[in-house]
């Protein structure tokens, strides 16, 4: 009896765990593990993303200062050595901000703290008074009868928490995502959402949203998180206090026009340029608030780094091709140009870092079913980076995504992204929220990718690398 | 041999512990330790720092937000069930922030985000241009040749780093308190420092500065700290990329008048009301960019939910007066203006809660030699909620200070003050900061003071508290 307590036990005990052996994966060639090393110490992709944000600043798409980056970015490619550096421009959607502030009129008179989303409407520079309306997440907003909305402010909460792998950004993401063209459809005057995001600080969190075929637009913005918290308080005690109703006076000034950007290319020729490349990189622009540090001056350097590493070590047989892309925030559009313009040539593997410098954990990869064992190798060669294997089926990417949704093959590095949402978006996305060992170890990571997938790399390099 | 070892060690391994044995403390009355359990259980601390920040929000010292808060108050006051509740108003010379940003020109051309300091002169809507020299310290600036700042926009950094007791507020604080008077005396143009603060958030901590006699007083502003390290950031590399002059625009508009305030007073009469009185309370004012949670919604709240519970226990022997002091973070002059008016009237004890809602974890008493066995009966009562025993010769408070200083007798209880330069003086300085648990801390130390020094507590309340 007792025996079979314990046996039981321990069943249960292990139950949470139980799982399949891990699986038999390659050997490692030692080259690549000794890149790995080098990687680990290189202080390379710091110093990139520390140049980017010093020197460079905000960079929001289509901006003179997102044309000074790239200047500043062809420069820098060069000099550090890559080839076939150039720029290939296009032309979005432009969407820039002006003066904003949220008062609560009555009935009790407040100052709070609000960023435009992008592609608000303008209020106009005196911006416009309502009566505001509170929804809990944007399915009450949904469900909510349109006369309890017409010609109001509507307010709308969300219940976001931290993860480890951001998946609560896609859910809770509805009411900037959704809101505005629901709030719009209903009637309402405009829109002011809780920040998708996951601190307490009071900076706002902008991003972008796309009002919907047929929608008007109308102005949108994110409170802060303790505004957020703050104005639910107010609705509520007016509420107690004999139901007074609580105004808001909005002004979210804006302007859309269409804006030159472009994407910034660079390469590591390959020893055989008839094979396809491989293509690594991150976005050079950024919201307005911060200085893109985070999202995504570290992907743009821990993948350059990565880059710069592999060719240290001597040319590889395939052409490694460096992306910086332009105008990522508002609506994809360097990938999407990118994919216009390349989108036929086949891709030895596509990959993008955008998703801060948080330690990668996990390597998923979909490189299609004859290279399975490519996929177990880049397991087996990032496994002593504590790096977990995921799928073989699946590769994600934000300017990327779409070219490897549409069938090339793709590899993704998934980063930890407990405290992304604290800074994403905000003012508070600046170079003191990297954290150097974790960025070096995804340098490490990027730069094992590199050398297994771009194949043997030549004894010796063609020049020396400049840093 | 191995004896004398082990001694050794054992004598070693205690060393940093070795200290006399506690002192003896004398009992703690029944009924004191039954109102400190309920103290611990008791929410109102915790509302009224709810209401005073939701219902109030911003109230800067002289502005009609003070007014409306004094107004409040009383209401409050009254309702909450306290006796003699009325309003001493006084004038301040007041001062209120305008628009204000700070743009490096050049050679990295972006936004940083600044508030300006208490009495900064005004540099004018257009504001002004100059360029930036830099400083680690205010012993640095102060070291420095009147050539190296004549003309120029002086920056200075600080060291600061969290402390429990907040220690490093007094010497780190140099910029800010002497910075912009020495600034001046060398000639500068204007100038900015790192904030005073222990975070790295993009919100500026602002706070008083007073110009020295004689010396002209110039626009004086406070970055965040991540703005801090960016801007020495932008001159190191300015110096290094071929010496380049670093130059801001900066604009701080502000105002000076003379404005009204007053202290909020309230009383629980004792049952002599020939006995000096207890008084204890927090300030009303807090600074413009917060909802002055911390600073010190925290403390009005603590003292008089401490007060309300005691009243509700019966009455006092002697009478508690809570004061909701005006106009603390411009000038102490709250506390002045009581001291001019009471100050030569004796009081039992004097203290006052503002130090934001971390946890008590000491206590100290200068209740003078033939008091020091009520020292220690504080202490014995204030042991089981964590509070080591102080010192029985001094007491600090701010604007019970200048009293205390003056010889009318103190308690002071030492909060956590951690995380308390995170949050102070700057935008971030909102409800959602005070932990309830903590706070609930506090009154249970501070109602179990009152009961200690108000003297026995009468059988019966004389009517029922109102919340």
């Amino acid at each position: 009896m007792i025996r079979t307590i314990a046996l039981l036990l321990a069943a249960t005990s292990t139950a949470a765990f139980a799982q399949e052996a891990p699986p038999l994966l390659p050997p490692v060639p030692p080259a690549i593990v000794a890149l790995q090393h080098a990687a680990l110490a290189d202080e390379l992709g710091y110093k990139l993303a520390e140049d980017i944000t010093t020197e460079l600043g905000p960079r929001l798409d289509g901006t003179p200062a997102e044309a000074r980056a790239r200047d500043w970015a062809v420069a820098r490619l060069r000099a550090l050595g890559f080839a076939n550096v150039h720029v290939e421009p296009f032309t979005i959607d432009g969407w820039t901000r002006g003066p904003e502030s949220a008062d609560v009129v009555a009935p009790y008179p407040q100052h709070l703290v609000i960023a435009a989303l992008g592609n608000s409407a303008s209020t106009g520079s005196r911006g416009i008074t309502g009566q505001v309306v509170g929804f809990g997440s944007e399915q009450a907003l949904e469900a909510a009868p349109d006369s309890a909305v017409r010609g109001k402010i509507v307010f709308v909460s969300h219940a976001m928490t931290r993860t480890q792998d951001g998946s609560g950004y896609g859910f809770f993401g509805g009411p900037r995502r959704q809101g505005p063209s629901v709030a719009s459809r209903k009637g309402a005057l405009a829109i002011v959402i809780r920040s998708i995001g996951t601190d307490h600080h009071r900076n706002p969190h902008s991003g972008v949203q796309t009002f919907a075929p047929g929608t008007r637009p109308i102005p949108a913005g994110a409170l802060t998180i303790p505004d957020a918290e703050q104005l639910q308080r107010i609705l509520s005690h007016a509420a107690q206090n004999g139901g007074q109703p609580v105004t808001m006076h909005l002004t979210l000034v804006s302007q859309s026009a269409q804006a030159p950007s472009g994407n910034v290319i660079a390469e590591i020729p390959g020893r055989d340029p008839s094979l396809p490349p491989v293509l690594v990189g991150g976005h050079l622009d950024s919201w307005d608030q911060g200085t893109g540090a985070i999202d995504d001056a570290a992907g743009v350097a821990i993948t350059t780094a990565a880059a710069s590493l592999v060719r240290s070590m001597g040319q590889p047989l395939r052409t490694i091709r460096i992306v910086w892309f332009g105008s990522e925030e508002l609506g994809l559009f360097g990938g999407l140009d990118y994919q216009k313009r390349h989108g036929n040539q086949p891709h030895y593997a596509l990959g993008e870092s955008d998703f801060g410098s948080g330690r990668v954990w996990k390597v998923n990869s979909k490189l299609g079913k004859p290279r399975e064992a490519e996929g177990r190798l880049l397991q087996a060669a990032l496994a002593p980076l504590g790096i977990v294997p995921g799928s073989l089926e699946d590769a994600e990417g934000s300017d990327v995504g779409p070219m490897i949704a549409a069938g090339q093959p793709g590899v993704g590095l998934s980063q930890d992204g407990t405290y992304y949402f604290d800074y994403h978006h905000t003012p508070d996305d600046t170079f003191d929220k990297i954290d150097k060992a974790d960025l070096q170890q995804n340098v490490a990571a990027w730069a094992t990718v590199l050398a297994v997938l771009a194949g043997p790399i030549g004894s010796e390099p063609k020049r020396p690398a400049q840093r």
